[in-house]
């Protein structure tokens, strides 16, 4: 039996999270701002233990300067199957200079051009759930 | 033209965001607690102008009873186009005694049984975005 947590749902390892992290495309970021939770899905790579994305100045990179926590969050469905899954990866936010192999990952933001700033996120917990 | 945001991405109109959130079957649910964003993903129903899903006691439920302020996003995506959309709901969260009308829904929790509680998010701003 794999182990549930208390709602009984299938508690995932850190091996199988990082896995759909590695796997998935898009994930949605989320923090606080003006007394709110405010969520940005955004194109991300997961790369050498963290979450990349680029982004315009505005709302997600006020949250890179002040280097406030979010978490991340990824999920799958299948309706028909009524199953799914979801990781969340908690941790600073941070702007960065990307390094020549960050550059080298073709992470091209969807959203359009004028995204240049590049922002990481190296969280300090993943966890993940699925119905099983 | 329609109209954009300060990043470029499309605005949606409410009845826009109303339509997605109809046709809709998942979303994210996050708020604040212990200090850190949850996010938790939940089916769900819009009806009646509010966000409808059903929950175990657990973390979701402390934040209906607590009448908490909450985030719910739902999104779509085309990775092929590297197109797609988001809609953001906020409200309070309110532990609420189903209708007969909510009961014939058909709302039953994917995540499976022992869900008997329904929570009703009737959000004071929904907005959406999309990539165009």
């Amino acid at each position: 039996m794999p182990p549930t947590d208390h709602t009984g749902l299938e508690v995932l390892t850190y091996e199988e999270c990082v896995e759909r992290l590695e796997n998935s495309q898009v994930g949605r970021l989320a923090f606080l701002a003006d007394g709110e939770v405010q969520i940005f899905p955004v194109n991300y790579r997961w790369h050498d233990g963290s979450i990349l994305f680029r982004t315009a100045p505005g709302t997600k990179l006020d949250a890179a300067h002040f280097k406030k926590v979010a978490s991340f969050e990824i999920d799958g469905w299948d309706s028909v199957f009524q199953t799914g899954w979801s990781v969340v990866a908690k941790g600073l936010v941070k702007e960065i200079d990307p390094t020549e192999e960050m550059e080298g990952l073709g992470l091209r933001p969807w959203a359009g051009p004028g995204r240049d700033d590049w922002v990481r996120i190296r969280p300090d917990e993943v966890t993940g759930r699925k119905i099983s």
